[in-house]
């Protein structure tokens, strides 16, 4: 049983070093357009080899989707029109455009969408990593209209790599990533735009950058190949969650403008409840 | 040869446990108002024993002030007019008020300004740790202003710390901190607001919370008692970079509102060149 992975980067590529250990297929077909990328995935050792998409399809039990949001949804209704009973694995960060256009598919039932919680600011073959997806979250997403036999294909492999599993519709996937990941990385960019802005007219800023500095920026360092496709698929969320964002960035700019540090303190002492949240 | 530490949390605490590894000082004193920081520090084997600040003063070669900036700024009149020729210390993260406070001081010369570039989300004794200070960097401002042999000895230890050391006026050091320290934590506060509020209404938010999230939101967790002053001596920069912090945000808001996929990426793109700076 062969598996072909669609965009060898960092998630794919690291998906594919997991498999090769777990040993549970016998080739890892890669596919990628990039022949640089190729390249590399080979020279890493992270695919067995390199096929066409339609090659690949024919030659594997499961196709995983694992290239940036606007290219899966491209090609997604070609793959399930060439697939017989194989499965997909829809690895991408947005849900709802791409379960839309496939929801009368005859061959919906062969498709499951999940989402791993797991990645690094870096992309491309060179930034897989071994072990990425242990103890992190697959979400998966409208699991009920997958086949049986297909989820638990998966399921099982997803148990295999150390996952936990979360179930969610694709409206909450959206609405929750656009809050918990999405706005990260628009914060980062934001802030590395800001600073880099600073240090043109004043230089010498980044003599004091610590590591309070570089642990909010450093999603700045991030695709935008990956990214401005899954801004604009997640558009309206993103942009609730940006003003929001906003609102509470001009609240705490107001309070300390008119020197209410009384007020300033309990923003900050509520904000403190996130350590609840996250260790 | 003594030391005393007036603050012993996490900068305080870490430098004792820094300068008792090397072994210059006979004794560490700790001063400290909190009597719980007191029994946690004495728990910790950070200081040798507490005593009072004017006790304090008067049995050692160098007292350091590790307070939030607001204490440094009510007691540093105090601390001149009790000392002969020892030397002080004060590592309080602004500079630009308290050196004005003590500009025409006769004990100027006694007095070195130090901000250590470091530091984690956590506060208090128990957040202290060995080898915090190694390769960030000690931001020495006006030392010039400072007796020779005050600033030899001390930058002696800082070497000894192996400490790297950059020299600034008061108002680059404060418009500086602003930029790549105090904006951090402002956005981390403010991101954490926005997905607690969003939480509260719709629950689940942080299943699906990862590295990324962690990554920009884990200074959310820092002590108001500490940032709050900070906040109010460093007022002006603040809110400086704060309004331009959102108007980068409003900029890539507007963006993603009319579309503008292209200007989106070139966005993106630009604030990669983060990446040049930090590793």
């Amino acid at each position: 049983m062969n598996i072909a992975i669609v965009g060898v980067g960092l998630i794919g590529g690291s998906l594919a070093l997991s498999l090769k250990e777990l040993g549970i297929f016998e080739r890892i077909i890669g596919v990628d357009k990039s022949k640089e990328n190729q390249e590399k995935a080979l020279e890493l050792g992270l695919v067995d080899e390199f096929m066409s998409l339609d090659k690949a399809i024919s030659a594997s039990k499961a196709i995983v989707l694992a290239a940036p949001v606007d290219s899966i949804e491209k090609m997604i209704l070609d793959v399930l029109n060439k697939i017989e009973d194989q499965i997909v694995v829809d690895m991408g960060s947005t849900k709802v455009r791409i379960l839309n256009k496939i929801a009368d598919h005859p061959k919906r039932g062969r498709y499951l969408a999940a989402h791993p919680m797991a990645g690094t600011e870096y992309s491309g073959p060179q930034a897989a990593i071994r072990g990425l997806f242990a103890d992190k979250v697959m979400v998966y997403v409208e699991a009920f209209k997958t086949d049986e036999d297909a989820f638990e294909l998966c399921d099982q492999i997803i148990e295999r790599l150390h996952m936990k599993t979360v179930f969610m519709n694709a409206l909450e996937h959206d609405m929750h990533t656009a809050y918990v990941s999405h706005i990260s990385h628009l914060t980062s960019f934001a802030l590395a735009l800001t600073v880099l802005e600073k240090e043109k007219s004043h230089g010498r800023i980044f003599e004091l950058a610590g590591s309070g500095f570089e642990s909010t920026v450093r999603l700045a360092k991030s695709s935008s190949d990956m990214w401005t496709p899954i801004f604009k698929q997640n558009r309206e969320n993103v942009l609730e969650v940006l003003e929001e964002h906003i609102n509470q960035l001009k609240n705490l700019h107001d309070t300390l403008e008119k020197e209410d540090y009384t007020e300033l303190k309990r923003l900050i002492n509520r904000s403190n409840r996130i350590q609840r949240i996250i260790k």
